[in-house]
């Protein structure tokens, strides 16, 4: 397989994460956001992704797969070992409702193509839209630690004993939160989850800064 | 089961079509985003669901689901048939890809709450909000065509002979669109599948103007 990449986002992160756990091995094809315009913008890469985002994943087979989220329900779906969902129907929506809480309503609003039409079209400044950063991430963290609150279980992960789909999307925007806000202390159990799963080589692995394309 | 909802919602309205689709009987308990200071921040519905955000579904065993696309899998997995998603691993991925461009490329970042920030907290005007709203869209509308024209079949269903996940999301998306910009001949595909599925019962008994709170 091969995992059109790029070291910074979020979203691909989570993806890499998800190939790690399963222990699949891929091609990593880095996408520079911010080299030459915006390598996303290439015709090239449009092609494999009508919208122009990473990550996309291809198959051994030729198939291209897009958005982070339903990469990781086709990896669980096609290598079901290690599961990264539980198998309760009630149990695996409650990890999909945190997962999606990050993915759909704090990530996307924070996202660099955003922040960047805040600057260049709204010609607002840095501050205020280091304001606005900060905002949609504090709208959305007590809500996630208010959810491990009442279905975590006993830890240390999100949801039990094991890393899952939670932990996937917690660990980025994690490390978003703290580039920018150092004071996560109201958050126990959000960071329990974040410490334990960055133990894993799996997560370490996965990190921006082991990325063949950091710099 | 109780909905918790809003008629205005689009993430409500996609879980409306849902259990309409699975003929599943529900109470719908509106929650009005605009009155009271907003009935989502009252102590009562935040109990329910920490984010405050609809929708929400309350399970006849008194469990609460919150986000849209996690409800809609919990019923898919509940509540198989008819099926919102197809049977093989590769096509459920585009299907999702397709759901997930909307849910979180395109409409967190046109929500009522990042709107109002736009214009309290930044200061910004109506018309600058508007250009907002509609470069999202537009952002997102090509993309959406292209996966349709790359796997999405014969139709008339934008993955084939029968409605699903697909046009849960389009539909409550491209009545925003229309909201705001009339002109959308560029999107034969979109716009053949919107047009069968409204002309299904589940889907127009989902329209915000036939539900209770619709004033």
């Amino acid at each position: 397989m091969k995992l059109f990449t790029y070291f910074r986002s979020s979203a691909a992160w989570r993806v890499r994460i998800g190939l790690n756990l399963k222990g699949i091995p891929y091609e990593a094809v880095p996408v520079h956001l911010l080299k030459d315009g915006g390598q996303q913008h290439g015709k090239e890469f449009r092609a494999a992704n009508p919208l122009g985002l990473v990550p996309a994943l291809q198959t051994d087979d030729g198939a291209v797969l897009t958005q982070s989220l339903a990469i990781i329900e086709w990896l669980e779906e096609t290598h079901p070992e290690p599961p990264l969902l539980p198998r309760e129907p009630l149990l695996r929506a409650q990890v999909r409702a945190f997962a999606l809480t990050i993915a759909c309503d704090i990530h996307p609003i924070d996202n660099l193509r955003v922040l960047r039409y805040l600057k260049r079209q709204m010609g607002q400044k840095q501050p205020a839209i280091d304001d606005w950063y900060r905002h949609w991430l504090i709208e959305g963290l007590p809500a996630l630690e208010a959810m491990l609150a009442r279905h975590g279980g006993d830890g240390p992960f999100c949801f039990g004993a094991s890393p899952g789909l939670a932990e996937l999307v917690l660990v980025p925007q994690l490390a978003n939160a703290r580039r920018v806000d150092r004071r996560l202390d109201a958050y126990p159990l959000l960071l329990r989850a974040d410490a334990a799963a960055r133990d894993l080589p799996a997560f370490a692995a996965a990190a921006p800064s082991a990325q063949p394309d950091a710099n």
